[in-house]
C-alpha cells in the first residue's frame, strides 16, 4: 500500500504528470501495487485566487502520503520565482527532501549534442544537496534601492548536511558500482567547501572500497563536455548541482529527459520532471512526458519495485529508439500518444 | 611609453609567457610601441622559500606599472588554493580589477566539440564581475571540526559593484553592437541577486538601444551548449562567469585558447591565460602558448592597439587554421616553435 500525491501544477505540468499517472496507474493495476492518487490543487490558479500557496492543512495531509509526484509550478501572470520558491522549494525544505536524485543518461546517439560521444558515454547520476548552501534563503539589505545599497547571500554548509548527502552518494557509488567524484570550489569558498573537503577526504577514508576523485565546479563542467564519459556519480552543493544537472539535461537530449528525485527515506519524497511549467506550449498537447514518465519509474523504484522501475526505462529507450516521441525529439506524437505508447511497450514487456 | 610587469609565475606559466613576451617584443621594435618588460618571481618558489606570496613593496611597484602579464600560478608542492588565492585572487582585488573580460570564439569548426556548430555559432564575450560575490572571501567557522559544524560563506552584490561591471558590459555590448544577456539565479538569490535583477532592469532603460535578455545559470548552460550562436556578450557575477567560461573555453576548443583580461582602467591591469600552472606537463616544451599569446593580443589593444590585436588574432587563425600548432591541438609543434610562428606570421601580415 502506497498514497501517492499528484500535483499536477500549472502550465504542462499537468498535461505530462497525466501520462506520468497513466503509467502508475497501468503499474498499479497489473502488478497489484496497492497505490492510491490523490491530486492537490496546488499552483499558479489558487495562488492568484486565494493567495495561498501550500497551506498548512495542505502540509499535514502531504505528510501522510508516501510520494509526492509534481508537474511544474511556474506561471507568466505570477512574478518569477514566487511559486518556484513558495511551492517546490518550500516541499523540499519541509520535508528536508536532502537528496536531490538526478540521473544523465543519454539514450539515443541521434540526441548526443557532442560529437563523438554516444550512449556508452553518457550515462551518469548526480546527487546534489538539496536542503542548504545558497539555497538557505538567509540574507539582507543594506540601504536599499540607494546607490550604496549592499545585499548579502549567505551559503551555509553544516556538517551533518554535508556527511548525510555524502553518505547517501558514497552508498550509491558502492552499489552501483561506479566511481564517485566530488565537485566544489573550495580553493575559493574557503569556509564552506573547505568544509566540504574536509568531510568528503573523511568519508572517503571509511569507503575506502569507492574509488573517487574531485574537480572544481568550473572545470568539471568542462570535463562533462568533453569527457563526459569518465563519470558515474558526482556528489555537490545545492547550487552547483543545479547548475550542472541543467548541463547534463542538455546533454542527455535536453529537458524532455531530465528527471529528478527530492528524497528523504524518513520523510515524504517528491518526484519531478526537471523542465518547467513551459507556458508557451502549454494546452497544445504536444508536450514531451517522457522525464515525467522517468519520475513515474523513480516512484515505483523509490517504494521498493527496481524491476517495474527498470522496465519503465526500457520502455522509454524503446519509444525513443523507434521514434515515438513528441515533436521537440523529432517525432509526431502528442503528449497523451506518447503516454498510451508508454503503456503499451509497457504490456509487451511483461 | 608603458611598463608591463611580467609575472611567468609556475609550471607552464613560465613557458607560454616567453612565448607571449616574445610576440610583444617583436611587436614592440616593428612598430615602436615603446614598451619594456620586467620581470617578478612570484610564484611557488618565492613562497616556498620565503614564505611570500605579494609582498608590499612588490605590490608597490606593481602600482607604477600599466600593465601586468601574468602567466599562471599553482605548484604540487604547495597546498591548493594559497598561490591562486594568494596572488592572482590578490592582484585583481588589491587593483580593483573589476571587469573579467573573456572571449569565447571557435577559431576552427574541427575544434568544436558540438555537432553541427561551427565558427559562426561560436563567438562571444563573456564580462564577469572579478571583485566581490562569492568572491569576497568572507565568512567563517562555528563549531569547527565538531560533527555540529556550520560553516558559512558570504556572497556580497553592492550596487556601486553591480552597476559598474553592467556599465562596462553596456558600452561594450553597444560598442560591439552586440545582444546583451545578463545571468543571475534570481528566483532563488532573492538577495544578491534580486539586486542584479534590479540593477540591470535600470541600466537597460538608459542603454535603450542595446537589446537585451536574461538566462537563470542553470538555464544558460544548456544554451551555450544547444544554441550558442544566440549570444553575443554575457554579463553576470563572479562565481558565475567563472563557471561559464570554462565551460565556455571547452567550447571554443579547450583551455589552450582562454583568455582573460582583469581591468580597471583607472588602476593596473592584469592579462592571463584561463588555464593553470600544469605541472604534469611543465618543462617539456609542449604547453599551448595560444591563450597567452591572445592575453598579448589583449595587452596591445588594452594600451591603445586596436589593429595589432586584431593582427595578433588574424596569426593565431592563421596558426590553427594551418595546424602550427601544438600537440594538445593536434598539431606537432613545440611551446617555442608555436611562438616563433607566430611571430613569422605577423612579419607576413605587416
Ligand atoms: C525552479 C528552481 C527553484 C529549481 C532550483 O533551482 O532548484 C530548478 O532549477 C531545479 O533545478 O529544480
Ligand atoms: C584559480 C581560481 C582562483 C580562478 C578563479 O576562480 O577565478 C580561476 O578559476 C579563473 O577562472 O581565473
Amino acid at each position: 500500500m502506497a498514497k501517492i500525491a499528484v500535483i499536477p501544477g500549472d502550465g504542462i505540468g499537468k498535461e505530462v504528470v497525466n501520462e506520468g499517472v497513466k503509467v502508475l496507474e497501468y503499474l498499479n493495476s497489473t502488478y497489484e501495487l496497492g497505490l492510491s492518487f490523490k491530486e492537490f490543487d496546488l499552483g499558479a490558479a489558487r495562488y492568484l485566487k486565494y493567495g495561498e500557496l501550500v497551506p498548512d492543512n495542505v502540509l499535514n495531509e502531504l505528510e501522510t502520503f508516501d510520494a509526492i509526484f509534481l508537474g511544474a509550478v511556474g506561471d507568466p501572470a505570477v512574478e518569477p520565482g514566487i511559486l518556484e520558491k513558495g511551492i517546490l522549494l518550500k516541499l523540499r525544505f519541509y520535508f528536508d527532501q536532502y537528496v536531490n536524485l538526478r540521473p544523465v543518461k543519454l539514450y539515443n546517439d541521434r540526441f548526443s549534442p557532442l560529437k563523438g560521444k554516444g550512449v556508452d558515454e553518457i550515462n551518469f547520476t548526480v546527487v546534489r544537496e538539496n536542503t542548504e548552501g545558497l539555497y538557505a534563503g538567509i540574507g539582507g539589505f543594506l540601504k536599499k534601492d540607494t546607490p550604496d545599497e549592499i545585499a548579502t547571500q549567505e551559503m551555509i554548509a553544516s556538517r551533518k548536511g554535508v556527511d548525510r548527502i555524502l553518505k547517501y552518494a558514497f552508498e550509491y557509488a558502492r552499489k552501483t558500482g561506479g566511481k564517485l567524484t566530488v565537485s566544489d570550489k573550495s580553493n575559493v569558498l574557503t569556509y564552506a567547501h573547505n568544509l566540504w573537503q574536509r568531510a568528503f577526504k573523511a568519508m572517503a577514508q571509511e569507503y575506502s572500497d569507492v574509488e573517487t576523485n574531485h574537480y572544481l565546479i568550473d572545470a568539471i563542467t568542462m570535463k562533462m563536455v568533453r569527457n563526459p564519459e569518465i563519470f558515474d556519480v558526482i556528489v555537490t552543493c545545492n547550487l552547483f548541482g543545479d547548475i550542472i544537472t541543467d548541463l547534463g539535461a542538455e546533454l542527455q537530449g535536453g529537458m524532455g529527459l531530465a528527471v529528478s528525485g527530492n528524497i528523504n527515506p524518513d520523510t515524504v519524497s517528491m518526484f519531478e520532471p526537471v523542465h518547467g511549467s513551459a507556458p508557451d506550449i502549454a494546452g497544445q498537447n504536444i508536450a514531451n512526458p517522457l522525464a515525467t514518465i522517468l519520475a513515474a519509474g523513480m516512484i515505483v523504484e523509490y517504494l521498493g519495485h527496481e524491476e517495474l522501475s527498470a522496465m519503465v526505462d526500457q520502455a522509454v529507450q524503446s519509444s525513443i529508439d523507434n521514434n515515438k516521441v513528441t515533436p521537440d525529439m523529432g517525432g509526431e506524437l502528442s503528449t497523451s500518444e506518447v503516454g498510451n505508447h508508454l503503456v503499451k511497450v509497457l504490456k509487451e514487456l511483461k
